[in-house]
């Protein structure tokens, strides 16, 4: 095999694949790229058999075949690289990379043991924006569950109902929703994808407005396809929490309230609970202005805040965690919060007067000892 | 004791002094601040008995005295408090910090336990230029040795003969020279400063040229103060070696070079070597071609430079690290290199036709092999 490319693209692709690489398996060809030729480009591709990652990369080829490298060497080895057109020959089990005076030859794996990325048939793909699909992962990637014992919890529900997709990821506290209306009718498909693969696909998905994604679901894989890149994940079997009973239209007392002035209430009232871990903050709602206290052994923190209350006077306990991460994620300046009763889950949605209905947080309390 | 000021300000104040702080004592006065009103001023003062900080920070002091509290927690809270005006005072054994509509009360240290700086006379000082110190150190901080058997070697010396200053630091491996022009005559000094002194100066000496730091030595201590802070510290007791001896005026080849192509080549060079760590890189300085090879059991690197030579041909082998640090410390386009044989050191100084000579790094080769 032989072609020659722009080094800072294929920097760029074997980048991009590096993530679905493993970096401390004990079986060499976990850790390498495969590069094959395909016309004119190069595939670069990783596969942790997890998840495998495609990046195509345009060259002119020589002479066509596939070679296997490992990969954090050579992605290194590509990155400092002097800038400009870069060649790649193989013979049988040495690698040779030129560009001007400088000249690597380095050790080749055997390609034939590398794993192929699992075929997935690309019929009728669900179509989204990329900005669009990036931001809603990044709003609520943070609630998928870490518990080793619960499989169906460590993945995001991708929900397709009449037309709308929901991105769900619940941790036993709380739930995460976020709604992305679809352009054209799709069947309905329920998904859990996992949530090392939303992390990837994340970081691949592009900011630009106007670029799309396609994605394919079969019965055990899911196929992100971005412009020059690939992503191939398993899909975790099981079933999914049915999270929309768990949200009540039933309220007690709503309250709207500026994000940010809450956000930074609630950081400041969880600094003292750093160090004794699980000290709560505790919110009460009374005719118009919310309290915000903190009461551990370091100290006591005192927060007021006006707010436009509805309905009964309440007190009620979080852990402040939930409550900022939550915060953090939604982008509008004014948020509604609702509840019931101080041992019922908190539900946060768009104010009121919002035109969308696009996300919803749930978030259980803690139960307050005195 | 009772204050107001402007938040930022404290804050930058804090976060300064938190440097002299212990993280990990379990002597908890260790970890605390200790603010003092001094006229229309706080004093925030960090020390860990290795080195002490001061910051003032302008104050509107309504009631005089001492407070001591937790260092980290109390910087976290100023931090996150509202921008503004902020209002602190102490009781007993509490401190309250207060701004508009957030109160925090916070448990207070005995401030008569808290360890004060040692008392520096201010003699005439050593005046220095902000901006070129801070440079000087980050051009010889590198090459101080992190051998606990060698106490001498884990400082860098400050050594004044003349009409100038050399900052010196040896690893055993190599060493560094940095001189300063002083601007004024001092007696004859020559003071080793901790290197993590040295890299808290560092960081808090400004980039700004015309801003001055004066330093006072005693038999025990050095005082740097600049600006509104103040750094005190002990000095490492002992003799250093007499570096000047180390530099031999004698050469056989003398080569000019590119310092930016010499550093990537052997950067590039130097990946080869990262998994079987000691790997060397050899230099062969041939009729005006300098070829640079690394050869590991994961493969071969090759890269070829032009040089301006003038001596002998040779072949030389270094631990790759040390040469890249050395390069990226220089800032010059073009640096000279001068060896005697392979086993002798190499020498880099400013090229021969540049006019100052105010930096000197000298490398001990690798014995080769083969």
């Amino acid at each position: 095999m032989q072609f020659r490319c722009d080094k800072d693209k294929l920097a760029e692709g074997l980048n991009t694949a590096l993530k679905a690489v493993s970096s401390r398996s004990t079986l060499p060809i976990l850790q390498s790229f495969l590069l094959k030729s395909e016309d004119q480009t190069i595939k670069c591709i990783g596969n942790d058999l997890e998840i495998g990652i495609e990046a195509t990369v345009p060259a002119v080829v020589e002479e066509s075949g596939m070679i296997a490298v490992n990969a954090r060497m050579f992605f290194e080895i590509i990155r400092k690289m002097p800038d400009g057109e870069i060649t790649i020959s193989s013979e049988t089990s040495t690698v040779k990379i030129a560009s001007g005076r400088s000249e690597f030859n380095i050790n080749a794996e055997d390609s034939k043991e590398f794993i192929m990325l699992p075929q997935v048939e690309k019929n009728s793909p669900l179509v989204l924006s990329q900005s669009l699909l990036k931001k809603k992962i990044s709003q609520t990637i943070f609630s998928i569950s870490l518990d080793d014992n619960r499989k169906v919890l460590q993945g995001e529900l991708f929900d397709i109902i009449d037309d709308h997709l929901n991105l769900v990821s619940i941790d036993g506290y709380r739930i995460s929703i976020q709604t992305m209306k679809l352009q054209a009718e799709y069947p309905e498909t329920s998904v859990i994808i996992p949530g090392k693969t939303l992390s990837e696909v994340q970081k691949i998905l592009s900011a630009e407005e106007e670029k799309l994604v396609n994605i394919y679901f079969t019965d055990k894989h899911v196929l992100f396809e971005m412009d020059q890149t690939i992503v191939v994940s398993r899909i975790i079997e099981g079933a999914f929490p049915k999270y929309m009973q768990m949200f009540s239209e039933d309220f007690k007392t709503s309250v709207e309230i500026n994000r940010h002035k809450l956000l930074y209430s609630i950081e400041r009232a969880a600094l003292l609970a750093r160090e004794s871990k699980k000290a709560p903050v505790k919110l009460e709602m009374k005719d118009g202005n919310l309290m915000i206290t903190s009461n551990t052994e370091l100290g006591t923190v005192y927060e007021e805040l006006e707010i436009s209350q509805t309905g009964d006077n309440l007190v009620i306990a979080f852990n402040p965690r939930y409550l900022v991460e939550a915060l953090k994620a939604i982008e509008e300046e004014v948020v509604n919060l609702r509840f019931t009763i101080s041992s019922n889950p908190c539900i946060i949605r768009p104010s009121m007067n919002a035109d969308s209905q696009e996300y919803k947080y749930l978030i259980l309390p803690i139960r307050m000892v005195n």
